[in-house]
């Protein structure tokens, strides 16, 4: 019984890590990450977990990038997961970096781990709480981000730079686009009898998320916390309580569908004490 | 220990009593329904498997019957967990009727429930595909939904027969506004420590649209299937793994929320081989 | 996608079928039974429910007839699960017959499938309780019930007619056989990468067992119960949860173990107000 | 809702960290350990993650010290949970010293919990393969294990240091008491509605286990690994699905049972290529 299954782990952090605790049991993982150290410090805790891991630096930015991961993995068994969790926040790039890791590079990744994922294999790539929060955009725009291929999203009228207002509209519009890539590649993960979803977490409690929370923008949080229902901020397992469901079979019937775990912050911004000012 | 905790089952079917299964072991059951002896043959299911249940007979479009059903599961013990699966499919009733039963009846239940439900309960209801497959409302239009005071709801423009096109259209808005009362109801349930969210399955397998999928339109349902990533309808069981985290406290996480499982089928009306011509 | 695994049910069952629809989604189900009537009325009830599902009339006393099963189940696809809950409980049956359906028939079936199980597959056999009340056996006795080759169980010294008190007996020996042979397919099981466990259950909710609960003897049961932790018979989905466990990817590290789920009988039949008189 | 409920994990390590993580979502955790540095660096990880969580400092082979443990978990709230995964193991200690913390200290510590677990609250002990690997005792010697009072258990002339061989007996017979306790502490958790259960898991990665599979001693387990079914060690998240079950609701009808989880090493030891020679 030598061959395992490969599980590819795009974004070395804290919420992947969780999730492939969850699935990877016996099965080869890859963790790929822009900063090989990262790759490298998350393998190093898999490792002593006792999972089977090998690190290896991605820039997901890049299809050739991908396509050399995709290689690698492919040397070690058949790809049967995928879970991508990599991708730039508002607070730490350009609108213009943003579009092209989390909105561009997301889709590639999607379509070309769609070309080889397994039959009966699963993907999950994490979005998040901030593309709920957005004005709905037309039906033709929505078909615009599922539909036009990779190579001319960026060219997308509604992606220029004179269109988007700041890096957190960057962030919100490249999330609103991998749900609509999701559905629209699960017709062709479909084809191969797999299943691909997204999830969109609120705030997960991280080490680098504690530094926020306890500097100078902690009022901020704590107060976020205090009036979403869920009073506190999520867990990193919590997240991947969801993402288990969805990659196993209890979840065969799912597919190109989002799911918000936010602790009601979605609802509170809406209906609640989170509730902007409205004139 | 003499003390059960009480869930009620508003809707008595195949998917409320699969998902009833999951989470009501040792606690006492109401199953309620607008049809008494739909009630009494899931009860008698129920308890020939092991379960206490006591059936009932609900209105859900009447507050007043379901403030008669929350004070009779209130003489059992505390209300710890509400499934709604009631509802008026749109081949079996009027538009009147559907936004009577479907959306004014649904809002009230999850308010009334949402005073009452116990520190730590939750509550899930069963919402459809069918509103994702509705144009998007203006921002307005979704708090009208969110928010109007449930016995003004009916009275909102845009759900006068006028503008209500057919008994589809009326199950869509009536799913839609299911889903942002889940929101607002989110806030409110949060205050007691409690989560509610809804679910949105497709085409589920019951006896009922067995009959169906082999009648005269079994065609159509066929061509869905094939034409749906999953390539099958979904089965209860399916939407019960998705209740019974979302139920349980490995989704203490998430309120406010909605999950759709339905094959990949809207995935495929929007981007795949089940989208309607486009002009 | 058209080829599907084949997952196999003898014993037509509320416990069989209830395991079944947690891991049988998509793919083919046989349900075996030596009563065609059972296997049939199963089948129907998981047809309804949205299974694709064969009933089999199956005597799993006869090698021959499990050879059958096993060969029309290859017909449809891999096969890729066993849940075995055939069996015969001591009030229906004679010693002779006990041990040759409950100990010599099981451990054909465990040792046929164990030959034929896809890579990765896994097998459940429903045990007893029973089997843990039995004053513990040598382990040179242990040793012969795991390894004896099957056909020569049945002349085993210990298991002849003058050395088995009852059909208590024998059904206490049988379960003590299958948890041993458990064991040591679980070796055989794990060179395809397959495993094999079981479970040990206490009184199930079923409509035979309620008429029992009933009837003549239904104090004996109430008293049972109430005098277990518990304070409750079981459901036949609580099995289901353990049964799911065991057969998913997050038991990958469980095989050839045996899970008791008895309300806690056992602990009050050893240490408990159920202790038998001892003089 | 500012009341919690209260989790207490003794012993502090990468295993009982893998359980805490799956069910302390929201609630109070004590890591408590022999060493506060453990408990202190167990505690950073988990807070880092998001936990709420106090160290502190306990000799689980004193009552007076688990009695004050106790007393600080309860300011904190209702104690609706314990993981005990304390213990020393074979090669770190004496047979004395073994006796007085897995045997004596875990027997106190399932007695004093029980007489304060919350009303349906939960416990999980961690005990081991190796009291598989023990010939059988006899009834009375079980009984004796089982239901000596805590303060007279290490009188019991089975327990005198002429009785026991080496650590590893001792190691053995502490896991085997670890079981009887859990039965007979069963039934009086029982009587709070409560349920406690123990798991015996085979070998689990760690990095200290890791550190000893590369040491001199490395060919030695992976030449067990290799003739186990699994092929290969365990990891903490498998266990961690273990009692995650055991600990919910979905194991409810679960008490007073032990749980193996050990890749069938003890399938393998007695009946595959594990066989010691027999002579």
């Amino acid at each position: 019984m030598n061959t395992k299954d490969v599980i590819v782990l795009t974004g070395a952090g804290q919420l992947g890590m969780a999730i492939v605790r969850r699935i990877a049991y016996g099965n080869k993982i890859i963790v790929a990450d822009w900063k090989i150290e990262n790759a490298e410090a998350i393998s190093k805790t898999l490792v002593e977990a006792g999972f089977d891991v090998i690190p290896f630096k991605v820039d997901i930015s890049s299809r050739e990038s991908i396509l050399t991961l995709i290689r690698v993995a492919q040397k070690e068994g058949e790809v049967s997961m995928l879970v991508n969790a990599a991708g730039l926040s508002p607070s730490q790039s350009t609108k213009e970096h943003i579009l092209q890791v989390d909105l561009y590079g997301t889709s590639v990744l999607l379509e070309e781990f769609g070309k080889v994922i397994k039959k009966g294999g699963t993907g999950v790539t994490i979005s998040s709480q901030s593309g709920y929060r957005m004005p709905a955009l037309t039906a033709d725009e929505d078909r615009l981000l599922a539909t036009t291929p990779t190579e001319e999203l960026l060219q997308l009228k509604m992606l220029q730079s004179e269109n988007i207002r700041d890096t957190l509209h960057a962030y919100q519009i490249a999330k609103r686009c991998n749900g609509k890539r999701v559905m629209a590649e699960a017709v062709k993960w479909g084809e191969r009898g797999a299943r691909i979803n997204s999830i969109s977490p609120g705030i997960i409690v991280t080490p680098l998320a504690l530094d926020e929370f306890n500097g100078s923008r902690g009022d901020f949080y704590k107060n976020m916390f205090a009036k979403s229902p869920a009073g506190r901020p999520g867990i990193a397992d919590e997240v991947a309580n969801v993402a288990e469901l969805l990659m196993s079979e209890k979840g065969a019937f799912i597919t190109g569908s989002d799911f918000l775990i936010d602790g009601g912050a979605t609802a509170s911004y809406f209906y609640g004490s989170l509730q902007p000012e409205r004139n």
